[in-house]
């Protein structure tokens, strides 16, 4: 028989929309430079600039916005405007102030959850805009801890498991990157639930895990994980 | 009689040189605008900027880049080239990859307070900053925890303490700054040793507590740690 003891919770576009915020900003740097490039090529530099420049900015609206303005400069070969790059700028601080928007079924499914079990957020990103999102999600109590790595890798995952002496196998991830929530989560032996979201970065797309992979859950909205969770305990207590 | 259960430490200019990057990397702001505008109005502009943005931003180099960039165009009405603005990325990217410098006596006297206490880091600034610079400064394995959050007030200590099951009363902080490492732990009924830096970003200033204030100490160097634990502990003990 299998108990969870601990439910952990991806936050951006698992919790609440945060691609489209990204996908947006996209469309305007690429509508800024469009008399410069044309649209593919703008959006392809965007993505090797950014994919380039993770080793010294990490994730995030800061690192973000400082990979707009270096394609910017870059491919208009320094001829981008002052004004176009405080729009950037601009953009990110609209980015980094936008409204929390829950994603369906997260205003119920948190609170009862918690009812039930200790829960966590275990999100990437800024630091203070991860928490500011958290604060103004108004979901903030219902977890028990909130944990912002840098990266979500299975050794950053055995080590947050560690420190708050977690069994991996008592615990399930729930998130919408196959690869940063869920396949790092498996190879530590725990559960984890896919969510698929309509918009995900391609950075984080991979390759789901084989069929029958035991621990590997998939839903369609968090409304159906009460029900899952009720499931697995039930199914492994039976089986 | 006291009993001290964990040794915390402040970062940037406690443990390694940072705040020198910083004015190293201003200079050459300011130069690089000094076509534009007299040096001391933008080193000003600059400060008023960072002020601005850091209810967007928060601490570390990417904020720090985001408000050359923005400062920068606003200073030179938009005429600032392509070039200049690549040039303070890449600056944020040297400051980033900078070899990490320990700070006299560290190298020593963390190994050998490692032996006696658990030790703890305590930081503010970018998540993969930071930890890739703990991880860099070889310093990384004699600290039990590393904690790096978004602001150092005594709330986030608080909960900080909280989080970790420890008693303020039981801590001790070593840092270089008396608002961000001093004044909060203190607030909290916790014991403080300030270090001053050369070098400490007009931000982070503040007036120091009254004489006689409990729990305050003041050293000049890393070196003098050790022998003021034992005096604390013994004094306490004695007293």
């Amino acid at each position: 028989m299998i108990t969870l003891d601990i439910i952990a919770f991806d936050a951006d576009d698992t919790l609440w929309h945060t691609e489209r915020l990204y996908v947006d900003a996209q469309a305007r740097f690429v509508q800024l430079l469009a008399h410069y490039r044309d649209l593919e090529w703008v959006r392809e530099r965007l993505f090797q600039t950014e994919m380039r420049n993770m080793q010294h900015f990490g994730y995030g609206v800061k690192a973000f916005a400082l990979s707009m303005i270096e394609t910017a400069v870059e491919l208009t070969e320094g001829q981008v405007s002052g004004q176009d790059i405080h729009t950037l700028i601009d953009l990110a601080k609209e980015m980094l102030g936008a409204e929390v928007e829950l994603l369906p079924h997260a205003g119920e499914a948190i609170p009862a959850l918690a009812a039930r079990y200790p829960l966590m957020v275990i999100t990437k990103g800024d630091l203070l805009d991860q928490e500011t999102k958290i604060a103004r999600s108004g979901l903030g109590g219902y977890f028990r801890h909130v944990e912002i790595v840098s990266e979500k890798t299975t050794e950053s995952y055995a080590r947050l498991f560690q420190q708050h002496g977690i069994a991996p196998e008592r615990c399930l991830m729930v998130g919408n990157s196959l690869r940063s929530d869920v396949l790092p989560i498996l190879a530590l032996g725990g559960h984890a639930v896919y969510i698929p979201s309509d918009l995900t970065w391609q950075h984080e797309v991979a390759q789901p895990p084989p069929p029958g992979q035991p621990g590997f859950y998939q839903i369609e909205h968090l409304g159906q994980l009460p029900e899952l969770l009720a499931w697995i305990e039930g199914n492994q207590a039976c089986g």
